[in-house]
């Protein structure tokens, strides 16, 4: 199961992204766009299949002609019931047919597809074998901005999923900490996230004392105890958009160093928001954040990039990381979550979802940075 | 998440996957098997990562060569932590280093490779662009059968599976049916597969009248009336094995039709099972089935293959199907699954996981195939 869930949108918005998406291929010179199932054809028709198998459903978009979507016939009434349906011809196909030639016919048999980075390779090598003449790119490559800014609707969505956030950490510092496992709190935070409206958990980090230095460390049997920095970092998808916040507790009093070390990642944390504006490239908000941390001698124990992108998944493109020079755009959507993370000991992070307006950001998350003691 | 639990192997167990995977690979002419996460990898390393993701995690196995485990940096620790990480070496890269000149440079630079089928494409493409000289086959094209004979240890955690799903059968047929949604049925089915041990829930099917004729028909929010044919279709994983299993309930008494319609499906169903023996191709399974419903003037109405293999996955080779001509092996674990669809009216379908045995086959799947009635 994807697991996704609808958005309130209409035939029409899936319409427009849809000639959006096709006139956006062309400008790159692409012949089409080669979609599968996942964040790329939910935001586009709204279909999200009931699993993801063997069998080829792929959305054929052809700069100027009507969107076709290639799904197994047994599969096609569910597909007839997407929003977006009314703006696709459904393409059926059943078992002992094969689907590639009947994708090839739609396609020009020299052009250059963008295809969903997460297209199965085997889809992708049995086009590759019947239209030897064809070449591809991922849409990362060849198009990654292409869901990155957001509409108004779009942007209401993943407030409320910030929102949803927000409101799980403001009940999950009430529990107690101390004497449970990590998977116990993981649980009350899923429990949480649900309760709030979210139909999809993605992550429930909980990473205690040690633990917490490993930044993918997810969540494990370890008995947090008193005295433990405790990194959480949970999200998921509330109404089809995604929240991801993180924040970092203490259990009981902390010591001066790790004030200390939570004081710096909240300031780099900052200062990575701050740089946040239109015309911005990525690459300015993780140096910016990194500056912070480097400067104060911690610049190794900072591992990861500073941030990625958010929308119908929990992460994507645009990336918040050295290199990346693309220009921020009002309605992008992205976190910010710079961490420290000393090897043995504990770790921090702080993570704010953040969206480009037209003078600078505006946070999706806004629970305290502040230390939180838990008990 | 992948979702996928960790199965009771030991390293060892995994190693000896490993190397006859890469023998097998040597054998069909290909110089290494670039497997994905997923299925392969939870079969040959018992590795699942946390999620999905654009960063590269790939397992190169080169025959003749130690095992090398590609893993984001930030991910190595829990890769680590698999109980098939013994019989790894992981080559750990961090954001901003080139995953897949770090993969090119483990691999022939003019070798075909056969790639997990749900490999993304965007890793691909990016493999193909940095050895241009190699060429891919996709793992069910080119190694079909890799995963598909079930030692005894899978064979005992795939019956365990069946035997939850049986367990689920039992309590669910005393449930009332008439005047709830089928959403509340099946959350019923899924409530039942997690009491009886599944750790993830694939599939709950529950079609009901008219729904029951599409055959991929997952659950909606239709109430069952009374005089309603209700197919049920329900599986997923416990202790990382499927289970999958297919019953059609009658609620109140049934007319002729529906009885005639259900014996003719049970008939298939025993067909499709006798023709199970080693040695036999696929496609004799299927043909088996069909022609029953084929004699009975119903075969317009069977509008799908007649199996599917099961193992990590629900879903996967060998397939019954027309055309596949791959001989049964001891070991293969499969469904057996025809059904009868009538377009508006009702649908009927009966599943077994089967298993071959040296002398023919044995059912994973035993509540009875008579037409029960609910209320």
């Amino acid at each position: 199961m994807t697991g996704t869930a609808p958005a309130p949108f209409t035939a029409d918005d899936y319409r427009a992204r849809m000639a959006r998406a096709a006139r956006t291929a062309a400008d790159a010179g692409l012949a089409a766009l080669l979609v599968a199932p996942g964040p790329d054809m939910v935001w586009l028709t709204g279909y999200a299949p009931p699993a993801e198998t063997e069998r080829l459903t792929l959305l054929v978009l052809v700069p100027g002609r009507d969107p076709v979507l290639v799904v197994p016939a047994l599969e096609a009434p569910d597909a007839a019931k997407a929003v977006g349906a009314p703006g696709l011809a459904l393409r059926g196909w059943t078992d002992g047919q094969d689907p590639y030639a009947a994708t090839a016919s739609l396609l020009d048999a020299g052009g250059r597809f963008g295809i969903s980075d997460n297209a199965w390779a085997m889809h992708l090598l049995a086009l590759q074998k019947e239209l030897p003449g064809t070449s591809y790119a991922s849409l990362t490559d060849a198009l990654p901005m292409l869901r990155a800014v957001k509409d108004a609707a779009e942007l209401e969505l993943l407030a409320a999923a910030g929102a949803a956030a927000d409101a799980t950490f403001e009940e999950i510092r009430k529990v107690p900490f101390a004497g449970r496992r990590e998977s116990e709190v993981a649980a009350d935070i899923a429990h949480l996230l649900r309760r709030f409206g979210h139909s999809q958990v993605d992550f429930t980090i909980v990473a205690s004392g040690p633990n917490g230095a490993n930044p993918h460390h997810e969540v494990g049997d370890r008995v947090i105890e008193r005295g433990d920095m405790v990194v959480l970092d949970f999200g998921g998808l509330k109404n089809g958009y995604g929240s991801d916040t993180s924040r970092t507790v203490h259990v009981g009093e902390p010591t001066d160093e790790e004030r200390r070390v939570h004081d710096l990642v909240r300031a780099a944390q900052e200062a990575g928001f701050s740089a946040v504006r239109p015309g911005a490239a990525c690459q300015e908000v993780d140096r910016a954040a990194r500056a912070v941390i480097e400067d104060a001698g911690y610049g190794d124990y900072f591992i990861h990039r500073t941030g990625h992108g958010i929308g119908v998944t929990t992460h994507e493109p645009p990336y918040m990381i050295e290199g990346e020079e693309q220009p921020l755009v009002p309605g992008m959507c992205f976190s910010v979550e710079p961490g420290v993370y000393l090897p043995g000991r504990f770790g921090v992070r702080i993570e704010d979802i953040v969206t480009v307006t037209e003078d600078g950001g505006r946070r999706l998350n806004d629970t305290t940075r502040e230390m939180v003691i838990v008990d």
